[in-house]
């Protein structure tokens, strides 16, 4: 019932659903905006070799499973990880009540805006940030607070909110994929709790198709009132071999597709590519520092660096997002909000 | 690839498919083994209500959400437990490998047939048991040695697989549910790879809807071909405040059907029962000592105490299954062994 996020997903819900209409009428390009080329072309090509009843390639629909990475992959992650920036403006929320972050870090960083010391903090200490803001509630409530913050959050470059920084062509294969009989799944680092607050209404997604890192939690009755109460504490992250070990536990069944963009996926490519049926694997390589940004062996957010390399060897298809894509994200007059920005 | 556990199947799955098409052609009955009285009633009446497009109890197919409990729900739990029965076995089994088992509980009780020590072990020595057969090896290994136990264990009173033991009223129920738009769920406390060496041709029900008791695992690489190898500790017990807590990891969505037989399925019962949208609950009372068990409030295996006394305050349905199943079983001519017997 979250109808104010419903009206902004809804224009972005209506570009998958003629993307797929217009795919389901066999109508010309199911891809209009990737550019021809070698990475179009294997996919529309894989596609049509699995779904081919007379072919010895044929995969019967229940295992067409494909695995999509979210960060990078599907949305920008630049400059910063979308939910790390939502952590670090729930933390100056929730700082009157922390007395103590303005002299424990990386609180102490978020709070003197002092992204030096936020860098050095690294990993544990976005882990740190992520528990403060992402447990001791509800998943209810904290399904409310993502779902209020990515309704008017936006992306500092591109002015526009950070659920229309999606990738136009990947909303086009996600639905190309499912009008093909695909199970198209998220597996990405992210909370799975703050993906499926989005995932439906921009992606198509439904919750019990994406994966990410799990906190622990808890059953509890407060009064006759049952609720999952998210505790302070991992219970699996979803990145590099969590990834194929989270496909197992949830899906149980080897994917035939699988995109990334990082070295956080390499495993779960890795993973797709060990299927004894026909598989492919794909890394969508920022290359595009105009419409995008160009980041690869080098970046903080999400380095790409063995991943460029195992992908020669292993024939990973590696998508060169300025060649490859005529468009990036979707026309900005899809947010009536956006208008003439 | 498991052609001999496909054979064994095979006629089961016909059954449901059988079901399934009549139910779809819009015959008569669709719970022919029920007999008519409150419980079979109460099901139509539900499924009816939520199916009616012009109802206010109109439920949207992406909320059909139905979840069963394997053990007692859905096939026999008596005299124990078919997982433990099938750990026991491994343990014989692997014994030679582990001459300290000769003088370690529970091991030394399973070795020596001391079934007083062995149930004294309590749950703590079943959680060991399944620990020492369950894990140390990869999923690949361990679902073969499942559905190679599987394809030949029967159960001990009723001389037929366990796989045999299934409940025919509840495979309609399956079956119905599933022809109006429910996607079925297995949450059971069950182990999560032991089940899915079975649901799919056994219940109809796909890998990535069974949520089980789930151990521990690591992402390997056996020279360059990856594994997931299952590891010696437990992840997530489901079973009690573990299954809402896993409906709401894996799933994501509040069911509005909840099935079960035991007082670990109050949890889920009671969190289905929160929910907002009509919503059913149902409770299958083993009350048959002639055709399969009579238990409740004192047995080992399943109890039903406090289940009993919420259901009477919550309006689940509590099926008698002496009075409410016209038929137990499939008949046994569905398995081409056993027929004869």
């Amino acid at each position: 019932m979250r109808s104010s996020a419903f009206k902004q997903y809804f224009l972005v819900g209506l570009l998958i659903f003629f993307a797929t209409a217009a795919n389901a009428a066999g109508q010309s390009d199911p891809l209009p905006s990737w550019n021809d080329g070698a990475s179009k072309k294997a996919i529309i090509d894989f596609v049509a070799r699995v779904t081919n009843d007379g072919s010895a390639d044929f995969v019967p629909v229940e295992e067409r499973i494909a695995t999509f990475d979210n960060d990078g992959t599907l949305w920008t992650e630049q400059p910063m990880y979308v939910e790390l920036a939502f952590s670090l403006q729930e933390v100056e929320k929730m700082a009157p009540q922390h007395p103590e972050w303005q002299t424990t870090q990386p609180f102490a960083a978020v709070l003197h805006h002092d992204m030096k010391a936020l860098a050095a903090s690294g990993d544990e200490g976005m882990i740190k940030l992520f528990l403060a803001t992402h447990t001791g509630m509800t998943e209810e409530q904290f399904e409310a607070t993502a779902s209020a913050w990515l309704a008017t959050a936006e992306q500092p470059r591109f002015h526009r909110l950070y659920t229309q920084c999606v990738y136009q062509p990947m909303l086009e294969l996600l639905a190309y994929l499912r009008a093909n009989g695909f199970k198209t799944y998220i597996v990405s680092g992210g909370g799975q709790d703050f993906m499926r607050a989005f995932t439906q209404k921009v992606y198509g997604v439904p919750p019990e198709q994406v994966v990410g890192t799990q906190f622990k939690s808890q059953y509890i009755l407060k009064g006759d009132s049952p609720a999952i109460e998210l505790l302070p504490g991992i219970l699996s992250i979803d990145d590099g071999p969590g990834k194929p070990e989270n496909i197992q536990r949830f899906i149980g069944k080897k994917p035939i597709a699988a995109f990334g963009n990082s070295d956080g996926d390499i495993q779960m490519l890795e993973w797709t590519g060990s299927n004894i049926r026909p598989n492919l694997e794909l890394l969508v390589h920022h290359t595009d520092a105009e419409r995008e940004y160009a980041y690869d062996r080098n970046s903080s957010m999400g380095r790409l660096d063995k991943g460029l390399t195992e992908a020669a060897q292993k024939h990973w298809i590696v998508v060169d997002m300025k060649a490859d894509w005529k468009a990036v994200f979707p026309p900005p007059a899809h947010n009536p909000n956006l208008i003439g920005r």
